[in-house]
C-alpha cells in the first residue's frame, strides 16, 4: 500500500483517502465521490477495527459483504482498495495507542469505553500507511470526526480532514451499516432519531436558544417510539462539544438510541439550514 | 520545516533526523555524525519537551545553551536545525496523546509517571513534521529507544529507528546533559553507575546467569558511593524488558541513581563485548 501511494505521489497525484469498515452505503459512496472529484487518486480501506468495539458489542456479527463492497467501489472507479489483515494491523506485542483527550470519554466514549482510542489508533496507522493528502469523514459520526480532526492537528499529521454531510434515505433515516440489523418494524421506529432532530431544529428556528429546553425537545421526540431506548440526547457547542449553559449561539444536537438490540446515532446542527 | 523536508525529498535526498532537547554533548554529536554518514540530509531538532517532565522535575532549570548548540551543529554541517516553539507544539486545546503499553509504566515510567507518553507524543509530532527516513536514538536511554521503536512499528510510521551506542567519557561516565548539574565531588560519585555495570558484565563474563544475582551485583556497586541513592537496578530481557527468572540467555542491566539532586541513568548489555 505504501509503495503504491509513494508511486502515485511521485507521479504528482494528490491522494484522497476514505477509511471504512465496509458494508458500504450511500454515505460512504458520497465520501468516495467527493474524494474522486478533489484528488488525483482515491484509496478506500475496509477494515473492521476490533479496537473500537467493546466487549459484548457487535464485532463478530458486523456485516462484511466484501464482494458487494468491492463491486460498488469498482463502479465508483476508486484507484485502490486497501484490505489490511488483522494480523498485520495488530500483530503480537502491539501496545502503543493514540488516545483522545477528555472529549473521548463523553457521549459515545461514555457509552463505549475505549472506543475512540481504538478509532484514533487505527486511523493514525492507516494515515501512516496510506499517506493521504486528504481524508474524508462523514458528519454522521460527529464526535469521531471532531476527535480525528483534533488528532490530526495535535499530532501535526500531514493530512487534511474533510468533513462531509450526512446522507439520508428519503424518509430521513441516516445511512448506517447497522441499519441492516433492523427489522421492518424497527426500521420504522428508527425514524424517531431524524424526527427528534427535526423537532429540535424547528424549535431553534422558532427562537428557542436554551440548551436544556432543546434537549427536552430531543428527549420527547425519542420517547414516542416502541422498542426504542434513549442512550443520550445532548445539545453541544459544535466545536468543543461542551453543553452550553443558558442561551446558545450555535448548537449541535446529538442522539444515541437503541432500537431493539441495535445502537444508532445521529446528529444535526440546529443553527444551519442544510444538513 | 515540512516544506523544507518535502523539497529535499523531491531532490531525492534521504532524510536523517536527530531529535534532541539541546545541551548537546558527544552522545548527540555521534548521532549527528551517523546520520550525516548515512543520509543525504540531516535535520536536528532542539525542543525541551515539557510533556516529558513531571511536577517537581528539572524542566525550568534544564540547560538551554542554544548558541553553543547551534555552533556545534554548524561545525558538524547539519542541513537544518529545527527549533519549534512551545506554543506551536502545544497550542491551546491540545489533548491527543500517544501512549505506550505496560512497559511505559515500568523503570523510568514508574519513577516518572507520564514521562513516556510525553516522549512518544512529541516524537510522533516531530516525525510527522520532519518526515525522516531514519531517526537516530542513543542506547543510553534504552527504555525510550525501545518504546519509540515499538511506537514506530505499532503505528506503521514510515521511519527507521536507528539505535546508536552510548558515548562515554574516558573514565566511563556516560555523556548526559544532566552531568552539567554535578559538582566535582558528585561527578566522581557518579562513576559508580559505570563501575556497577562493569562489575555486572564481569560477573556475566565469569559465568553468572542468574538475574537476581546479577541485580545484586548492580546494587552492591551502587551502595558504595556517598551522596548516591539507588532508584532502581534491574536485569531485563533486551527485547521485552521483562525481568527473567532463573538462567538468562541475554541480559540488559538498567540503573537509575540519584547523585545529590541529579537523576542519572545508564545501562549495559551484559552479554555483548562492546558497549
Amino acid at each position: 500500500m505504501r509503495h503504491w501511494s509513494q508511486a502515485r505521489r511521485r507521479e504528482g497525484a494528490s491522494l484522497g483517502f476514505v477509511p471504512t469498515m465496509g458494508a458500504l452505503h450511500e454515505g460512504h459512496l458520497s465520501l468516495v465521490r467527493r474524494s474522486r472529484g478533489e484528488c488525483g487518486a482515491t484509496v478506500v480501506s475496509i477494515y473492521v477495527n476490533p479496537l473500537q468495539f467493546g466487549p459484548g458489542e457487535d464485532l463478530e456479527r458486523y456485516p462484511r459483504p466484501l464482494e458487494r463492497d468491492a463491486a460498488l467501489l469498482d463502479r465508483e472507479e476508486v484507484d485502490a482498495l486497501f484490505l489490511p489483515r488483522r494480523e498485520e494491523m495488530l500483530p503480537p506485542g502491539f501496545t502503543t495507542k493514540v488516545v483522545p483527550g477528555p472529549l473521548g470519554d463523553r457521549y459515545e466514549g461514555r457509552s463505549r469505553p475505549g472506543h475512540f482510542a481504538g478509532v484514533l489508533t487505527i486511523v493514525a496507522k492507516l494515515f501512516a500507511i496510506v499517506g493521504p493528502d486528504r481524508a474524508y469523514f462523514g458528519r454522521k459520526d460527529a464526535q469521531q470526526l471532531a476527535l480525528v480532526a483534533r488528532m490530526a492537528r495535535d499530532l501535526d499529521l500531514p493530512v487534511e480532514i474533510v468533513p462531509c454531510p450526512t446522507v439520508r434515505e428519503p424518509d430521513g433515516l441516516a445511512f448506517s451499516s447497522r441499519n441492516a440489523y433492523l427489522s421492518p418494524g424497527q426500521r420504522t421506529s428508527a425514524l424517531c432519531l431524524h424526527r427528534a432532530l427535526e423537532r429540535a431544529r424547528a424549535a431553534w428556528a422558532g427562537g428557542e436558544r436554551r440548551g436544556a429546553a432543546l434537549r427536552e425537545v430531543l428527549r420527547q421526540g425519542i420517547r414516542a417510539g416502541p422498542e426504542v431506548a434513549l442512550d443520550y440526547a445532548a445539545v453541544v457547542d459544535p466545536d468543543t462539544f461542551e453543553e452550553g449553559e443558558g442561551t446558545l449561539a450555535t448548537a449541535l444536537a446529538l442522539l444515541a438510541v437503541r432500537v431493539g438490540s441495535t445502537r444508532l446515532i445521529d446528529n444535526s446542527r440546529l443553527d444551519s439550514p442544510a444538513q
